[in-house]
């Protein structure tokens, strides 16, 4: 569709750049930039790795002298702060660009509007909230994780209409098609980690890694392993292709932990068992800068991550099958859940793709302490 | 989105004038017809009610002498034969018509092309094809009836995203928005019968009638009950807008059966027993010249009609909620299923379509021995 030529063509282009380098940045946002004069683009830009430069730069960097006099459009608020790089607004104001167009300002309201009004302090008109909605979307990760240090969960479930992960006999291969595959695997490389359960390394031995075509980035592995029960030679152990780490509780055996520690994986106690304490596993993670977790678990561990407010996002893909097999077959979500319909999890702003005859939804749960 | 004026946008008129009238034929396909005279739509018709005109007599009815030298749009072969009504195709060459478009030819093979090979004998151009798949698309229940004098079932069902009916203590009220439930009162409207199962009229005593916020017609009810448990007190039995029919066995009790007859309600014998025999009762529901079931079954029911092999096209609203409960909560679909994924019953041309924040899914099941 013809885009019509206003401040929209330019921050969408801006929020294009930033949505390519999703899965890039680590606990970083990811920013685009566009620099404009004249009726011509001067210079582009994105934040593409945590310590390297910000979007802003990379964009000013390619106009060099055009970026005198030029309108920048920026999805995020320029920083004020020295991080690992300089402030952009000081750089913003160095060059002489006239006028700035921010998407969203900064989701941690200890600093949002510093940027921008050092910039207007500077005589530079800056008008805030073009395509905020979008702009703040591209960082829904980054503006969970500054805020909570906790990671953004996006869950995972591929299932038959009827909502069965595998038929009675545990017949699994395949649910959805190779396109909702493929976009699976994209969104690993989307995430910093992905999360399953024990019982999916026991039983289909996953790699747990990105396969596509091209090379996609490996999330680090998270396995959900109160009793350690991962075999030395399961694919996450032996495969170094990515980071391994497996959560379980003190009460886990020493010797195992001992062993499993000897093979490269890094062992968690989260809290002190016999079952992993979920919450606490977030914090963890959280610590070791994990701000991005794709959950690919069985029933089970989708129910309790579900139940304790633990996921951000869900992506339930239905392949249009319909295989039976009541309580025998298992199920997406297996938890105790609630007594009224009323009170189950509500998801918001659902949104629905179609991959090929797939059918993906995705959804935001609104849990009751939010309501 | 402005329409080019062609051929295709008079056929587009006449499918819409046929869809208005989906559920008022009975077992009789809906048919619409435009015609069109030196640019200018001269006469417009559908078939209302089995028995009555058909779309073309209408709408030549309504253009009179501006019928001569018209062009004809109807989305069916006009008929050769006289059945109720004179046979179309006599009048439109009795008052001719001078160029006829059709959708699609009639879909009985015995009959097929004679109505287009007669009009073409009087010297008239007929042009057969136009927006084809939409127009035997608007027919699928007549296609169907006509060939197996069976009917052809839309299974709906409404649940969450977990695929639950209910919660584990069984409450249901509401899982989907006004919106949908609305919709699926003009799919009462639409079909001629709908069918439950005995424990869903236990349970909730449903009028099953069509509510809406303006008349519509009500669906004949048929309630599936091998024991002939049916209060004499509910609400399908005391209610006189609609006929019931009860499904049973040469099993179930006579003083039950005569008691049922009393109170207007007719008890078909589907088999000798125990359980109704489903597709014995789909032979017996097409003698009564019952064409179009919706069936809203619970899980045993509707696993049951599915396993046969008797569900046509699937509806299936979800709700953007997730319940858990796991077995204790009811599904969608309740029966033995498959012990391979790959044999999982597929449906095919799946379509999507969100009403509010509820999402339907719709599709047609390719059976095993359909692939």
């Amino acid at each position: 569709m013809l885009q019509l030529l206003n401040d929209e063509y330019y921050m969408q282009l801006a929020i294009q750049l930033a949505e390519g380098a999703t899965g890039q940045t680590g606990i970083n946002p990811v920013v685009g930039c566009v620099l404009v004069k004249e009726g011509r683009i001067v210079g582009m830009g994105a934040h593409l790795k945590r310590g390297t430069p910000h979007a802003e730069i990379h964009a000013l960097q390619m106009a060099g002298e055009e970026a005198e006099g030029s309108t920048a459009y920026v999805t995020l608020e320029p920083c004020s702060h020295h991080g690992q790089t300089p402030p952009c607004s000081d750089r913003l104001i160095k060059e002489k660009v006239k006028r700035v167009v921010v998407g969203c300002s900064d989701p941690n309201p200890l600093v949002a509007g510093t940027g921008i009004a050092k910039l207007r302090n500077h005589g530079i008109e800056v008008d805030v909230g073009l395509l905020e909605k979008e702009a703040r979307q591209l960082n829904e990760v980054f503006n969970k994780f500054i805020m909570t240090r906790r990671p953004f969960v996006t869950l995972k479930t591929a299932s038959t209409l009827d909502g069965k992960i595998a038929s009675r006999t545990g017949d699994s291969k395949w649910i959805t098609n190779a396109q909702s595959r493929g976009y699976v695997h994209t969104l690993r490389h989307r995430n910093q980690a992905i999360m399953v359960g024990i019982g999916t390394v026991l039983s289909d031995d996953p790699l747990l890694t990105t396969r596509l075509d091209i090379p996609g980035l490996h999330p680090i592995r998270v396995i959900v392993d109160s009793d350690l029960r991962l075999p030395l030679d399961a694919q996450v152990v032996v495969d170094r292709s990515a980071e391994t780490l497996v959560l379980t509780t003190a009460e886990a055996d020493q010797t195992k932990r001992q062993e499993l520690d000897a093979a490269g994986v890094t062992v968690l106690d989260c809290g002190a068992g016999p079952q992993v304490n979920l919450t606490r596993a977030m914090e963890l993670l959280g610590e070791r800068e994990i701000s991005s977790i794709l959950l690919e678990g069985g029933g089970r561990l989708n129910g309790s991550m579900l139940e304790l407010g633990l996921i951000d996002k869900l992506l339930m893909f239905f392949a249009p099958k319909i295989v039976g097999g009541g309580s025998l077959a298992p199920d997406n979500f297996q938890f105790p859940g609630f007594e009224l319909m009323k009170d189950a999890i509500h998801l918001e702003r659902t949104l629905v793709k179609q991959f090929g005859e797939d059918i993906c939804i995705a959804g935001y749960p609104l849990y009751r302490n939010e309501v």
